[in-house]
């Protein structure tokens, strides 16, 4: 019989907490046998919602807490002082080894700060970064780092580029991943203090594939597999895609009830065009982890329904059995 | 009879110089009664280009230069080296008072740095920002800066917001605009060191409708009237928007080729389609003024066709009328 994952999973966090999120942790149970899942929250209602489904209750178990971290709270704070939180305590079983990995659609900073203090960060790693896919033209890329970590120095982008490269390798399986640093021109000298920086670092790097600078209009194309950048521009990149994407969609769909003509060819497109805008709908690619931390602490999107649920879940097995912590304190510490 | 509006034109920059440049300067003679354009570039080559049109030729004049900048050049050296190049000599025009205002398509680094070494700043001005309208579900918003003074201060920010306000108050014609610092989130206390010191700066400023942070998925929903960022994130928005809108447009074509009826229906939808990705494309809103400079600097997206170097043109009619740096001396100096 295979070995079990167990993943804990925050009931509390995200916009359809808790009802969504233990569904999809149901739906994990239900799609893969690999999986237990302990459900972490308010046990009153994890109970009422387990009631409606069937599923195989052994590989399910509730860890009850009384506390929540919300989105608003200051995050170090939160963590230090909510201890019977739904997040500081899924940290708390990753930590301990009771689970492989945790699951929350709750507070990405609380997740971030708790992440280093609870879980403890790999040997080496300064910050570990929060790195999406996003999809692309040609598939998807990995943008690293999206994290709380703003205001990085230029070793910190070096080692994006290198938990980034063992990540795109071993768990995507994406062989001698071009790396680029998003810039605002192609040329080295251009860019702020920290690309000038970073540039050089990355360049004499030899254990990564570095293609040099990528331009914001480039990054949507696929010219590059893995795009490094400090957490603040990597978050205005991450929810720019959403925004702009959401916003053409939304004026393209007016635009087709303009005419009795667009009205019929509308409903001719509708099939493609929705099979289109899901593909390039950066919360489809589930979970993100955050990597070069000592256990698995994955993000799911706040709006998360339960089938990105299921789905994060369902990737923890594949980051437990590639277990790329090794690689990362090996690569780090040369 | 109506003052013309005199713009020196800088024939030799951008993807298509110097034919499209030339015939859009040729259209905006056409266009308006009220513009004179000055030639700046290879007489040989305009000659020879405004040999295949007709024009009055009283309104055209041409300035023989000798050489080009381009866009890989180290900008500050290029302005203070290559004095006889079509950008120098546009803002010596501009400077001297012979030139109202100035277009091109070429380098923005050279055109910042000559704004800034040739035209000067307006009294007060630290750095002139490059304000681009870009498009949003309401209609636009300015996004400043998006030039090449990356690593910005608090205090700089502070001005983009002031001088945007005058801008969209003035020129646009936006009463009492809505000011956003972009943000990774919603909260006062978040953000990098820049955008956590420019934030009581704006919010503390009395000739600012300031509405505090903004995310990047809320920009193209129209969500406020200016857009304050330093001009390495406002560059990545900038080319984000274009290449999310590209990518996206691209792949819905490409999925209303896959079977017979989407094919149908896009032959359907086509024409709406075509208004809404043309309404939704930021290159459409001609050119880019420098502002804060003493005299009109515009600069127009490399790529530019001779419609939008036109347009470019006729725009600075209004600028002349509104004349807007007097107020831009007066709110930064109080």
């Amino acid at each position: 019989m295979e070995e079990l994952v167990t993943v804990a999973l925050d009931v509390m966090g995200g916009d359809h907490a808790p009802s969504e999120i233990i569904k999809g942790g149901v739906e994990a149970v239900n799609a893969s046998k690999q999986v237990k899942v302990l459900m972490v929250g308010d046990e009153v209602k994890i109970k009422e919602e387990l009631d409606k489904y069937t599923c195989d209750r052994e590989r399910i178990e509730i860890v009850p807490t009384t506390e929540v971290i919300s989105n608003n709270e200051a995050p170090v704070n939160a963590i230090r002082n909510k201890t019977d939180s739904s997040i500081v305590r899924c940290q708390r079983l990753v930590k301990k080894g009771e689970a492989d990995a945790m699951v929350s659609a709750g507070s990405t900073g609380a997740l971030l700060a708790g992440g280093q203090l609870i879980v403890g960060r790999v040997k080496g790693v300064h910050r570990p970064p929060l790195a999406p896919l996003i999809p692309t033209a040609k598939g998807f890329s990995l943008l690293i780092d999206c994290g709380a970590n703003v205001d990085a120095r230029a070793v910190h982008l070096l080692q994006f580029a290198q938990i980034g490269t063992i990540y795109m390798e071993d768990i995507i399986g994406v062989k001698n991943p071009k790396v680029a640093i998003v810039n605002i021109g192609a040329e080295e000298e251009k860019g702020n203090q920290l690309v000038k920086e970073a540039y050089p670092l990355l360049k004499e790097c030899p254990s990564i594939h570095f293609i040099g600078s990528i331009e914001a209009r480039d990054i949507p194309s696929g010219e590059a597999d893995i795009i490094v950048c400090d957490a603040f521009v990597g978050n205005v990149i991450l929810k720019l895609y959403e925004g702009v994407g959401n916003t053409l969609i939304h004026k393209i769909k007016v635009s087709m009830m303009s005419s009795l003509r667009s009205k019929i060819g509308g409903w001719l497109v509708k099939p493609a065009l929705k099979a289109t805008v899901k593909e390039f709908d950066a919360s489809e690619y589930g979970g993100v982890p955050l990597l070069g931390l000592k256990g698995l602490v994955v993000k799911a999107h706040g709006s998360s329904s339960a089938q990105e649920i299921q789905r994060a879940i369902i990737q923890c097995i594949t980051f437990k059995q590639q277990n790329i912590n090794v690689r990362i304190e090996e690569v780090l510490n040369q």
